[in-house]
């Protein structure tokens, strides 16, 4: 029993957010009710500033707080490469390995006939016209490894078929660095298997 | 690499949460961000009134949208009993058991000399006024099993070891309803088997 309409409110809200139960989201209300008021208005206000000022790159999708993300805008990224991801969290995770000096282009989902997504509701048109250019080397298919991942993927790589000049590639699917081999499933065991690739003594 | 600052502020302010993590943070925040203006207006404006809004009971300290809390107010409550906690969410706790009649009393902490809380930095005045009336009869003190709540507790039993006409109880400790008694540790076990009750065939 909560004896606010406010606490009550304010609970669920919180609660709505993604794995917050009731008993999390009162734990979160309770914090912020022992706060002064300006660190909760700098909370709030954090959160709509968010909201109102955030855009989306219009190159790549990703999100910005400029017309061009920093990525797209930043010189020293090799333009001849895209690597095509759902979503910005994919971005994210990406550039935290500090392997990939490309450019991005985000989906902003994955073809899913179960939940209605077609080609339609995607950001493909825009990387049809990105790949167009003559910069454009390589496409790197970097989906889920789900059925709709490989669904999308399988769409995406139709379409650059015909282009001699863009090799379209996926990452690499196999056992996960630290996993042993007893515990890794069979269909990712497999794939490690029929993927092999020279041994690297750097590595 | 987070690629807006307003992303940053955002995951930083919901970071500081309690049990948050940045990467729950920027999940949380991701999800804010896909919600429409007036959805996350709704979430940050329900945090912003709590804060503003929110009252202490003038009797018992709980949280109240009013000068007085339901509890209190509350004319089929037992006005003899009081049950003095730490906190409001051991008087929601306590609600929930549906097992209470009486008023409660929140003291907004515990004695703890190493955090340098006394008893003046708690609402104990409030309750020494409350108990003084005729009509407080028992005095529950449902503090924590630790050694700051025993402190607590027997510094409010001292306080009340002369009032003759009130009895001061504390809630029974021992083995939780469903646990084996083999995997109960040794001083709880103990206390239960100290405290033993008659044997009721009710329950």
């Amino acid at each position: 029993m909560i004896p606010s309409k406010y606490i009550e409110d304010a609970v669920n809200e919180m609660a709505s957010l993604p794995g917050v139960g009731r008993k999390t989201a009162l734990r979160y209300v309770l914090d912020l009710l022992g706060r002064s008021e300006e660190e909760v208005e700098r909370f709030t206000s954090a959160i709509s500033e968010l909201r109102k000022n955030i855009k989306l790159c219009n190159n790549c999708y990703n999100i910005s707080d400029t017309e061009v993300c920093q990525i797209c805008s930043n010189p020293s990224r090799d333009r001849s490469t895209l690597c095509v991801v759902e979503d910005i969290r994919d971005v994210m995770a990406i550039e935290s390995t500090h392997q990939y000096k490309g450019l991005y282009h985000v989906l902003g989902g994955k073809i899913s006939p179960m939940d209605g997504i077609g080609p339609g509701d995607l950001h493909v048109g825009g990387l049809l016209d990105r790949a167009a250019s003559v910069d454009t080397h390589e496409i790197i298919l970097a989906l889920s490894a789900t059925m709709e991942g490989d669904t999308t993927a399988y769409y995406l790589y139709k379409k650059f078929e015909q282009r001699k000049d863009v090799v379209v590639s996926t990452i690499s699917r196999g056992v996960a660095v630290g996993d042993e081999l007893q515990y890794a499933d069979e269909v990712t065991l497999g794939r490690s298997i029929l993927h092999r690739i020279p041994y690297d003594k750097s590595l």
